[in-house]
């Protein structure tokens, strides 16, 4: 472990006693640079792991002010490591997508240095019968399944049980092409029967991102951020003419590199935070301590302007980088740029004042 | 009628004179947030009209300082109702499009509380045939008719005569695919002849929405913002691989649920002023008092960069809430982040200093 | 040439020495009310060239100090003209895009007036093979040539030698389609022999600019902003169902009218970052004095996240425009909203501030 930055010497800092906290941290990557500028706004030390190939992207940021580098992310679950970090700095570890793809459900469980938020749903959101279940839990609904074959009607998209992320769906129109696709399927031995299929409606739509913000402390929701993904290279397949998308053979992938900036219709605001307060109240039910802090509804609006939920982040997503200064939503509820990695520095601090940081820590 | 938010008490209101307007109100919809927090940030009092269902959104905004409670927008046309609301608040009443929605145009025309702007417009917006003489008049080109189906001659799109919205609208190609759909639409009964039909060809280009503020305070136009629309599912329809929009079947729409920002190439500004400044030159000579306030021309560039247009709205339009702090348009000229909502505000209260109250409301 | 703006005296300005650059001009098009806009707000003189029939545009912002109007842009290569603004003002000179297509390149290289940057790496820019030149020296991969059409598998864009923009590109998707689509240009007398013509793959993938600013005072390179180009037609494809772009013989352009603010994955910034060093590096190497101020890498994400460059911009692109009160990724940075123009008389500010303008001027 290598400090960068770092102007005061260790032993004064041993001899600091962390009463509160006062530091912020978190890995660096995913909206990290968002998240600590956010907590140095409202007055917080803040630190970065960071891994050695990175370290000089991050040193240019002047708002991080100990850099902490890694060879890999793992080494934060060595225990010695983390006592370490909470006898220097007693921080606050902040989660985000990269430290649930670096770490285990288990070794996160098991962190010693408080997470802000609840740590237990992240499980929730990894595991996708237990994904269903609380989006179910918040009559907050997916795309129809279709149960058998036969009642294939329209464009449909088809996942191999337990595949993530994009890889190894594909898409269907009718039954016959579902069985030539099976029948591939079969032949290359990536399945044995077409019953390892689960074959779902294609939620045909333009993608929406909701980026919520659950305060415990004020016991109130807010809209912070609404985003779509830019994912390569299904978004660049609409310029392609369709004579060479049919003479190409193009398998499109949803790879995400970046995100664009949306407002809604107004009138969808209603049925919006709606959702998320009935995630709030069902996570509440299914995971205590709840949903406190930053999560995000992910879906698309149909041709009936209804929404089609397909996913939730149970943390701060990547979209809100959009909005390091503050977005169309915050700006009608904050007089400064309020990020959402600042809204959680901000609650934090509420949290801190109000002597109920166990409100918002896991 | 129920108040939130109001810690006056009624008999206190009732003893205050109103001498001057002080509050600016709008419908529960469409812009109503952005249009508030910019009368609230130019000093105004601020009333909003809400229904039943929506409390609970417009409740968690500080800067509505009076929320009226109705069952349906149709109340505010009481009588009473509006006699009312002009003795205890005396407010201007600013348009947008949910209230060109939910009431008729003879309505909105005999309504007692001032409205921003011009109202006698909002009926050449609605009206088919007042909306095409406005834009001939203003050299603003819609796309070119067809006049016969021998003369289609690449995409054209077809519309029934007094449809509206993208409601009943086909895509032909050729003078046989039109006179397909055409006979499709005779047996079953929506039409009885192909001369109900209104041929227009497809204005193929990227969409633009420019918004603009007309002040007759200051006689000047300004460009406020551009934007694009966000339409499901045509905008989802370039995500679906060419062979799979082929075999299935699809009739895409065009409901708005959101806008995405856009700057234009500066080359285009010129271009683009001059349509605002014909089009507010038009609207003085065909309905006056003209166009004062917010507006917006609404259309295509094509390959050569021309803009075509295909719409106009007389009023604030929803695309202008993804600029609650500003634009990088009206950054170029304000020091403040001047909103649509805000620039409207702002003129009343200079009408208000200048007493030409007159040149704003109708 | 005729002033406009002008509150002083000729002969009060003629008297004035300017000692010091205080003034900064550039040319009325491309981005030019962001360059002055920004020069503004750090306190410079601003001057605008401009053509007769955009003064109407131009008066309309206050930022602009005075307002110097010409039939033709080439009329400021007269040698009296120079004089006698380098006499009155001073002033340096912002290069953009109309600079660059408005002028040759002798001409560029023959200025008198100081230009911001490496007036020298334009040639580079615009020179088919010098620019292929400087990216390979930078390591920043152009999309893989298909050396004969034996090669041709899968989707292929075919570009004329010395065609320039989009025109006369076209794409194939296999060696038939190829040869058919020369023929009929061998028809047409476009071409003699398929040999002038050069086969590309296709970039698939989502487009993304990246905006850099390069400091040689600091010796620091920024990434101030990312975004994608708005193009009509290519970019409203998609909007139109396969069955009619199969029908309509539609022929795609890629005409800029505007650009999206977009972020990237954080995980991308390493990368994007050392792009730019790399370019940087190259430049100093092959072109001194290198690149000092704004450039742009522009090119493609492919489907596994690789960054694929078509162009390099040696000098400011119009994307900056979205960024006139600063981006997602200048509020990292700078405490104030800081556009690309903004930063570029930061640069000159602090260049005279320490004596070193001759670090980013040419």
């Amino acid at each position: 472990m290598t400090l960068y930055n770092d102007s005061e010497t260790n032993s004064q800092k041993n001899s600091q006693k962390h009463a509160n906290h006062d530091c912020i941290m978190t890995l660096g990557s995913h909206c990290s640079l968002q998240v600590l500028k956010g907590a140095k706004d409202e007055g917080f030390q803040t630190l970065l792991i960071c891994e050695e190939k990175r370290v000089s992207l991050y040193k240019r940021f002047r708002f991080i002010d100990k850099l902490i580098v890694v060879n890999n992310f793992k080494e934060i679950l060595n225990q010695g490591f983390q006592k370490n970090l909470i006898d220097l700095y007693n921080p606050i570890m902040i989660p985000h997508g990269t430290l649930i793809s670096s770490l285990s459900m288990d070794d996160i469980e098991k962190f010693k240095i408080p997470i802000f938020g609840n740590k237990w749903i992240l499980r929730w959101e990894s595991d996708r019968v237990l994904k269903q279940q609380l989006m179910i839990e918040s009559s907050i609904l997916p795309p129809k399944q279709i149960l058998s074959k036969n009642d294939i009607d329209g464009l449909c998209i088809v996942k191999l049980h337990g595949a993530a992320g994009g890889k190894g769906y594909f898409l269907v129109s009718d039954k016959k092409s579902f069985e030539e696709q099976a029948q591939k399927l079969i032949e290359s031995n990536v399945i044995i029967s077409e019953d390892q299929l689960f074959i779902q409606k294609y939620a045909n739509g333009v993608p929406v991102y909701l980026q919520f913000f659950y305060s415990p402390i004020e016991n109130e929701l807010e809209l912070l951020g609404v985003d779509r993904r830019y994912e390569t290279d299904i978004d660049a397949l609409g310029r392609i003419p369709a004579e060479f998308q049919m003479s190409s053979n193009l398998e499109p992938s949803y790879t995400v590199v970046g995100n664009i900036p949306i407002v809604l219709r107004e009138s969808l605001l209603p049925e919006a935070y709606s959702m998320g307060e009935r995630f709030v109240d069902a996570a509440g039910k299914l995971v205590p301590p709840g949903m406190p802090g930053p999560f995000c509804i992910e879906g698309v609006y149909d041709n009936g302007a209804n929404f089609i939920a397909f996913e939730f982040s149970a943390r701060i997503v990547a979209g809100t980088n959009l909005y390091v200064s503050g977005s169309p939503y915050s700006d009608l509820l904050y007089d400064v740029p309020m990020s959402m990695g600042r809204r959680i520095a901000l609650e934090i601090k509420k949290a801190i004042k109000s002597s109920k940081l166990g409100l918002v820590l896991t």
